[in-house]
């Protein structure tokens, strides 16, 4: 998802004397194992386009790796920077995402709707029969990876929404959004400093119920990992290097909170977590493409992330990564993470 | 002084594609026992304009409360922010020095100098007699405290010059000046990433440098506080509030390195340091007058400074602040920071 899609054309992203508010307004139309709205779950058929440096994104190449989902539902990634009105595949060979054939991601909103009016968000999932968008509702893509894809997980799978925890999950993941992963945005986007100084009061609020709840339990729901994990952690892990500075989320570091901290990196070092991130590119997307809060668009040398692959001892609380299930394999050579990204000495 | 007198006017610090540079033009004339220059020592002559927010103003507070010179000379404080040209003194009653009859710094610059087409920086030293300003060169405001006001300086007052230190003391602050004083401005007002880069390197060298130096040394020279430890000192203390975020200094906090972290909280909590740092003016200034790299104005509520407070255990080192000394009596009532502004408990 492009952060603020209805303030963010034309570069503008924190609006003057205004609290930020996320556009909600998605092709809410879904891939489903009965097609009932018109796209059925068909391996190969789908094409998930998902920058590394997008927080929304990022959930979905977790949740993919997570179910194994890499031979039915190919990936195509925009680099980290976007002009006013797209992501681009300024990474791939002529610029160019090699599947669908289009520069800008707004060719494929095009084709499902000629003038889309509304932000060209990742992550979405395009049909490559169609080369349009089938969706961009990115709480529904994980969800749906969960349930509508079952038949293509891999052996082994992990079961990321189990029906015991599922209320539990819905709840956390209210809390979390509105809050933790909105709620930086929220401080970053204040158009003034009363918005601010509320959305910093709402955001430290929230944190300090996740240190207090995950003191004492190893994941946020039951004792494995689930949708509620992998939806704070890709908030967690763009916390020290862009929200503290950047957004101005500065009461602590996540370094000053020893059970996130210690979560976040026992994540991170979970096969399908930490192996997702780019550090490098995370960075360089908030402080270029933010030019209105950050104009020079220059991006920090800092902070020192070799420390998240550091002994977290969250293993003595218990619980089970995977439960019955297991991890998934190395990542594919082709979708590896420059290791001159991210730190996983 | 101003951040960028040369670039500061217009609200301009940082400029596009070049290295920040500092105006190193200053009113040299220098406030002298033997009143060569025509500024004689003179007890109730002269008034000190140094607004706390300043890190080079912020020194001769210092300096002077150290020294006892309190009764001699004249403090006026201009308030945290200051328009395109000039510092102002909008926490006065009436918005004027109640002792100059001013509003504008600039107007004292004036005095000095009709159409003065420089920075109108702090701190400055004005002669009551006519108005104008004798001196504003920073560097040299402080060291005159120690010498050329002696037969002024309280009984107990430190020596902050020792001749046997004097040659590593100049040293350590041609050093600590390009390097770090300095340096934090040179990454802040970057005007390319490479600018920046080269500047972050630099900067994070010194620090270093300074971390080594001071884990076996309670001081930076000798086993006394000196100048040196002035100059460091008001960098140090801005250091989490602005330069780690706003400067982009970030590879660590103050607080991940063991022996500065130490260093700056001993002297803080040494009378005629700490109680001379006003945190909320500190913020104000930077976020609020840099408008071209803060755009909106926003002042962030973190970090939690609270810690400053917290024992350091430096007093193992041995050294003795004030050496053959005593440390400064109590702040007097109308020149102690609103306690609201700066925790000390």
């Amino acid at each position: 998802m492009s952060e603020h899609p209805e303030h963010g054309e034309g570069g503008k992203y924190s609006v003057k004397g205004k609290e930020f508010t996320r556009d909600s307004r998605y092709i809410t139309t879904r891939v489903t194992e009965d097609g009932a709205e018109g796209y059925p779950v068909e391996p190969g058929r789908y094409r998930l386009i998902a920058a590394r440096a997008c927080p929304w994104a990022n959930r979905t190449i977790i949740v993919r790796r997570l179910l194994g989902l890499e031979d039915v539902l190919s990936l195509g990634l925009p680099g980290p920077t976007h002009d006013a009105r797209s992501w681009t595949f300024d990474l791939d060979p002529g610029g160019k995402d090699p599947v669908l054939g289009i520069s800008r991601l707004q060719e494929a909103y095009f084709k499902r709707q000629p003038d889309y009016p509304r932000g060209i968000t990742v992550p979405a999932i395009v049909d490559t029969t169609t080369g349009a968008v089938a969706t961009n509702d990115f709480a529904q893509i994980t969800l749906d990876f969960s349930t509508e894809w079952r038949d293509h997980h891999r052996e082994g799978a992990p079961d990321l929404l189990p029906a015991a925890h599922r209320a539990e999950i819905d709840e956390v993941n209210r809390r979390v959004f509105t809050e933790v992963n909105n709620g930086v945005y929220r401080c970053g986007f204040a158009g003034s400093q009363e918005a601010y100084d509320e959305a910093y009061g709402r955001l430290w609020t929230a944190l300090d119920w996740l240190e207090e709840r995950l003191t004492g339990r190893r994941y946020l729901v039951g004792d494995t990992i689930t949708e509620a994990d992998v939806r704070l952690f890709t908030t967690l892990v763009r916390f020290d290097p862009v929200y503290h500075g950047h957004f101005k989320c500065n009461r602590d570091r996540l370094s000053g909170m020893p059970a996130l901290w210690g979560y976040a990196r026992d994540l991170f070092q979970t096969p399908g977590f930490g192996d997702t991130v780019d550090f490098a590119q995370i960075k360089e997307h908030y402080y270029v493409v933010h030019r209105d809060i950050n104009p020079t668009g220059i991006v920090p040398q800092g902070p020192d992330l070799s420390d998240w692959t550091s002994p977290h001892g969250r293993e003595a609380l218990g619980g089970s990564p995977f439960g019955t299930g297991t991890p998934p394999g190395p990542v594919r050579e082709s979708e590896r993470v420059d290791p001159a990204h991210t730190p996983l000495r």
